[in-house]
């Protein structure tokens, strides 16, 4: 007997094209580690290392890894000295992100309990293959006729990144320096107008992982989920700049828009867990449903640890604080 | 700079016991996989395949993996003489699972929304490293004084499997025939006596999966999880003799309860899940949050879908519907 082969239902087309690299990128093989004090931090595509190569007193390309030169002695000298690569990058126009430089950082470091090894600017993360951490307020009211009701933002035609998509209510990047429930406040308040004392039903939900690949690079994003019911008569309203309008929409008609091509497709994890956690997404119906959820918490923080240095070996040992540890 | 190793949580330590074949077993190579219809649906240890070396009409042993004869024509054939090996090991008492025959199937398939392509009675599923899928409940009061509250079960010291140790409200296993929510209702009735009116509560709260390993074989679980909340002067009252008792703990002492030894290993991911979800366990306390995230959701709906037949492929030609299906 011929096993059948099921048709992809529209979730888990969309499952697996937010995990575009996770599902096969990450075959393919053509990304090399990206090393720092001896452990592996992220994964640089070829067309990024052929850049690296003209910064030898940087970036040391091996055949099996790029590492940051074991020579610079710290934090700061790490992000002094690729920063410094990165601006004379973003100078000569070579890569499309670097145009989208924020002079906000984000922390590299092994997984997020690690410490941090150097910060690099937020745009310029996917060019390493470094993962990202964010947070994400998904906005609820109960509505008495029309059931659960989710809030989503239209971001501005003007960003940098996936102008004019929809989105979730409230997102932002966990910057270094910045707790995760600190972030989702400032968050609230910057894009939403949430008041303090709406924040007190603030629920923390867990996070979901994935990891995606543009044209700009690669993301492995880590998002914080948070949900939030709000009174039924509170309409967001945005401070910074950076939407352009709220809309209320009920449970099915958000997920219809999560599945148009008008919402930013590394924003659907976060508004899918939360369809799956309220039990708007059904195994009854959904045959599909343990391979969506997998794929909504894609295994992120080991995905870098099994790296074992090879042909850098010699580097590693050359340096003086890593052979400290290694007695 | 040396890169420190952070000590694990006990949390961390316990999502990596539940978790110890797809951690440190997956690795060590030395399972191989179980084809049926040429589709990979297992693994098998080497102490399994010693013993269905015995058995060359049922069981072809390749040097890349053990097939189920392709010559069995349906779901019907597959199933009976895989189940005459299992009744002939069960009574040389090769395998001590098989003292726990239940009459009771689990379906074989490669994914969650494919055909079944055989049963297997539910104890013998772990020779053969077939993804289990189950229901619980997570059955919680919010207390006013004491906040929210968990009802857990203590196993009977009469149960074949993890005798006397304590677990979730309600669980189950998906067998051949039941859907999910189904299930979650026949269980909730016979071990809890929840009527179908507090049942009207239940919410669909998506799933976890986990790949454990025993003496008793390979766990590659997946658990549809649902929340229920019950009336503050509900008790629940077993009507199967499977319960000795149950008991209602405050979140942080369930949480200290599924960290002792005397929780079910296999049903921590469950509790873990739920107070993850309803903000007891924190991102900005629980560095490792992410990870243990991860570690609840491994992915297990993809990793048997990398198999490709090389030695087998001969003997898969051979088969007619099959070729049918390559043409």
């Amino acid at each position: 007997m011929a096993v059948k082969d099921i048709p992809m239902s529209r979730l888990l087309k969309l499952s697996h094209e937010f995990n575009c690299f996770y599902l096969k990128g990450l075959q393919k093989g053509d990304c090399k580690p990206f090393v720092v004090c001896g452990k592996q931090v992220g994964l640089i595509r070829p067309d990024v290392i052929n850049q690296l190569i003209g910064y030898p007193d940087v970036f040391h390309v091996h055949p099996d890894a790029i590492t940051l030169n074991p020579a610079f002695r710290d934090f700061d000298e790490r992000t002094a000295r690729l920063e410094a690569v990165l601006k004379d990058c973003r100078s000569r126009n070579v890569f499309v992100t670097l145009k989208g430089w924020r002079d906000e950082c984000y922390a590299v470091r092994t997984v997020f309990s690690g410490e941090p090894l150097l910060k690099m600017d937020r745009c310029a993360t996917c060019l390493f293959g470094i993962c990202n951490y964010g947070v994400d307020i998904n906005g609820y009211v109960n509505d008495p006729e029309k059931g659960l009701c989710i809030w989503l933002q239209k971001r501005s035609k003007t960003k940098q990144t996936w102008p004019g998509r929809w989105d979730n209510m409230v997102g932002g990047g966990l910057s270094v320096g910045y707790g995760v429930l600190e972030t989702a406040h400032k968050e609230a308040n910057e894009e939403a107008s949430i008041t303090s004392d709406m924040m007190k039903n603030l629920r923390r939900s867990g996070c979901v992982s994935f990891f995606y690949e543009s044209e700009r690079g690669l993301f492995p994003n880590t998002e914080f989920v948070f949900d939030l019911e709000l009174p039924l008569d509170f309409v967001p309203k945005n401070n910074d700049g950076e939407v352009d309008m709220f809309e209320l929409l009920p449970a099915k008609e958000a997920l219809e828009r999560v599945l148009s091509p008008d919402f930013k497709t590394t924003s659907c994890p976060v508004v899918i867990d939360f369809l799956i956690r309220h039990g708007h997404i059904n195994p009854d119906t959904e045959p599909a449903y343990p391979e969506i959820v997998e794929l909504l918490h894609v295994p992120l923080q080991s995905m870098y640890k099994g790296f074992q240095a090879a042909t850098t070996a010699n580097e590693l040992n050359s340096n003086d604080e890593i052979n400290n540890k290694l007695l």
